[in-house]
């Protein structure tokens, strides 16, 4: 395993400082919901069961997959406790604190810590639009106050802003931020990214975000990945990371195309697109997988249904993704 | 008084319903924090006072130029009371309620509810993209869930989703919405919004959250006006609506090249731009008027300070907004 | 007439220089072609004899309506030439010399001269990014090549580019610029060169290019306006224009508003949006008013037909804009 | 050599058809000029030498990098000409047919294939926006009016359209495009793009545009390059591709990451940014190289000078990349 949970977040670890993660597969894991709308506590189980026993190296909760925006404060932090409580230290657990500014996202900064989250993701602000020297104090800022290690999360399609990567590998080399997810769409600026980190003595690890490009980011110098399709096919993911691992470019090559032609399942939805139809569809994966009960989506979306879960049901099958094809759940 | 403040926030009300508002100048309320960025009690009764003496027709609070992305739950909570407790019923106290997505507005609305607020304005969902049907759906919900009249904010700089004018009327149509701040610099979708509500017989209010064309908003169809540059000079913005009420537009015009002029203190700032330079300018501008006993502005930004606020003061001395040609404070 | 035609375009005019549009309404006129897309020469002399007819104060051919864009070289100077013969002195020809960049844009320069436009307008270069100093360089190389007066087309919807206000009141004040076509969709910043253009003299003549916000253009400072619309309806903005001459600012809002419903026409195409909705529209509208003889669109574009032709009719209908009730064509 | 040279372009060939380019490294020439802005064909010859004598596989002509966006349609007949006369048929050459709409790209079709091009870029229509059905149409004119191979050309960083994956394999499929050059930033894109392609059969040849991600696009099923890097170190480029070939994904890396440092010449410059920093680095260096003689830029761009020019320096001398470390000129 190429990364180390927080022993403090089981209260009964010592006092030595947490390795942060190395890299590896971490998934965003999405949020289980019942038909109503709370959080379907067994299915979220059965989740994390298959991904640890899938092998993953790390659980990302509460990212943009993971329904961050549409999670009230309260359900936010129970998400978080249902995943350490899951995880019972095997791997980190990963918060994600997505709020608009600083102060906001300060206080979930402090929720995710209570909640025993093992590291914290944050976007730059958003709403109001800053620019580097306030996305660098921001950083700082969480950097100040957090106990546990701060990972950037770069998506401009959701926050509308760009990170610097010289910004981020000089906050990598004072402490702030151990790490960024890479969600930008953005492979030059990431290649630039990797090489100025490694160039630096690679203060940062480096996560790609995206699905179906992640062999040419472990060329540029990713460590690892998170990727929302992981939940779907997590064996998929940890194979390509091992064959990474071990140089078999070819092998590596293999598995992202299989992954890439099943990420086709984000793009068959006729109701919807965007967020609606990409996590929509792996919920709707996920239930016909048998591992989620539902595949409801929070407001203002609709859970996919009819043709749309046909759709999906046929990319699946195609792939020997559907029971009784799948291993046994644990 | 082109409006009525909500008894129902006073408790003393009977149970006649609220009359939402008509139009008016209704200015988005700067947030006065200290030096260690809390709020300034004291200067925010000082600026209440002060717009209401102008003759001003609400008080909109937490919209963007309140901070509403920067203050905690708590603090938001707190600049509503205060609100409503220094606007003491005379005029209707509108706040925002801005949140990522529906869930967690949801909560944003109960809250401002629960705080006295007597109409709500929200925006687009944001963060996870949507497209019209979920931001219908979006305003349903809250149109569903509020005691108070809702307003819907349109404001693509911030929540990158430009409202569908078709949209909005139907929602006003079938009673969810009361009205519109438009803060979209789309004056082409704006006049069409205006036409198509007078077509259906006007079930909208609208008002344009610009301040520089306003005059081109009434044309349109504007009833309203919500200017961030009305904290600085409430006056200029009363005279203007007067001007309109009575169909004098040359006086409207003056009025309104005024005031442009007076809208470059947000072009000065040297070490700023886009929120921070509009924010920073207007609070500085109140400081140096003695209506605000700071310029703080929130995390991640910093007070504008040195030549900025310089250059802030000779636009205001040129535009005689400097004491003691200001009418004393009430 | 507001405007005063080129004397040198018909050869025979003294070597006094020509006094530049002082505003007015300068349709951009559509190209009208056959059905197999060669230049309609009976139907653009129509066109032009109606639009004199109307009263407007100049022609500006190959905007973005008038299929610039889409013309070979030879189409281009065709269309000027038959513009300048079927005006014959009577109010000047404005051409546009849309190309990527400064050396193409000379080329197109000199051709326009060559073939008698009074007036040429440009855009910011296109195609490769460039940004306000080179932008400026452009406009001055222009500036100094031509022999008439050079208009800046501010079009970021086709250059992806903004024209910075500062910029072009110094080009102004430099004798570079005679004015500005403003079809930015930016009302803010249309006020603000407006209220710089007043502040150093009016150095240029301001148009707006929109057909629905003439009524706030013309409060901002515009003095003319370049409507698309107005190939369907010149008698409409040629009243409007009169009214905001003599300041009856109540008229000019009416049949601003009257013109908006009409704008309707470039929303109800099924087949297609944007340019090929607009210009469709406006071409259909035309053979339907008995003013050119087909509807035909350049490749890559197709007419509109079926329901698409029906739903012009209607409105058009409504408008009372269809033959017996149009004025005998000249 | 993965290409074969059109015989039809040096007159001597048999009538068969022409195999279009299968792959490689296919550098998008920049176009030397003379101080005072003309053709400076001496140094075109030299930097034509340069490249077949690295072992290039086809000469891009008249792309973004090229300056086609600035050159008059005398002076791109020329550079074509100049190119054919100098390839002299040992490698094929391509030329960009940059131009707004369908009508004026055939005249540069027309142009080009008179010049003596062996293919033929096309971008998707701009200034006027386009959807795919426009942009489908566009491309099916040119496939059939063209006798050479035509190539997409995704840029929408200069034409603002991004175009389609499964339209461009359907015209692939349809024998209208043979290939793709992909300089869309998108590697999602892309990847879906090449998934599409080889589930179809392979109809389209597919290249990258760019310089520090050719690796990724490697894995993803680009068959060949087209980096504007290439003119400053094509030996480089022909090695990482003889690596792709040989299925040495080590070679390839190590060779990227040093180009991705070498690329650090485009960012250096003080004076620009966007296209005039890029270009400009890619002259400066071939000036300081010898192997061109001036870095002139076209209006309204200037050469980068001074400092600018030291930077650039600094960098290729790290590199090992300036005489007389560089091989001697053909």
């Amino acid at each position: 395993m190429t990364t180390s949970a927080n022993p403090g977040s089981t209260g009964t670890g010592p006092a030595t400082p947490r390795p942060p993660l190395t890299g590896g597969v971490v998934p965003p894991l999405v949020t289980p919901l019942t038909t109503d709308r709370t959080l379907d506590v067994p299915s979220f189980e059965r989740l994390i069961g298959r991904l640890l026993a899938a092998g993953v190296d790390g659980l990302f909760v509460l990212g943009s997959t993971g329904e961050a925006a549409f999670c009230t404060d309260e359900l936010r932090a129970r998400v978080i406790r249902e995943a350490v409580r899951a995880a019972a230290g095997r791997v980190p657990v990963l918060a994600g604190v997505i709020d608009t500014q600083t102060g906001r996202v300060l206080r979930q900064l402090d929720a995710a810590q209570e909640a025993g989250a093992d590291a914290v993701v944050a976007t730059a602000p958003f709403y109001a639009v800053t620019h580097t020297p306030q996305i660098r104090r921001h950083f700082e800022i969480l950097g100040e106050r957090a106990d546990v290690p701060v990972y950037a999360y770069d998506i401009p399609l959701c926050v509308h802003t760009k990170l610097d990567p010289d910004m981020l590998v000089e906050l990598g080399l004072g402490g702030v931020l151990a790490g960024v997810k890479d969600s930008s769409g953005d492979d030059i600026s990431f290649r630039r990214l990797a090489l100025r980190n490694r160039a630096e003595g690679g203060p940062l690890t480096l996560f790609t975000g995206h699905e179906v490009v992640v062999d040419g980011a472990y060329l540029a110098g990713a460590e690892g990945v998170v990727p929302g399709l992981a939940n779907v096919d997590p064996d998929g993911y940890v194979r390509m990371h091992a064959a990474f691992r071990r140089g078999d470019w070819a092998a590596v090559r293999t598995e992202q195309d299989r992954l890439a032609a099943l990420m086709e399942i984000t793009r068959t939805a006729s109701s919807v697109t965007g967020w609606g139809a990409g996590v929509g569809a792996f919920k709707t994966a996920l239930m016909l997988q048998g591992v989620i009960a539902h595949n409801q989506l929070p407001e203002p979306f609709e859970a996919l249904d009819g043709d749309d879960v046909e759709a999906v049901k046929a990319i699946l099958g195609t792939a020997g993704l559907l029971p009784p094809s799948l291993p046994p759940l644990p």
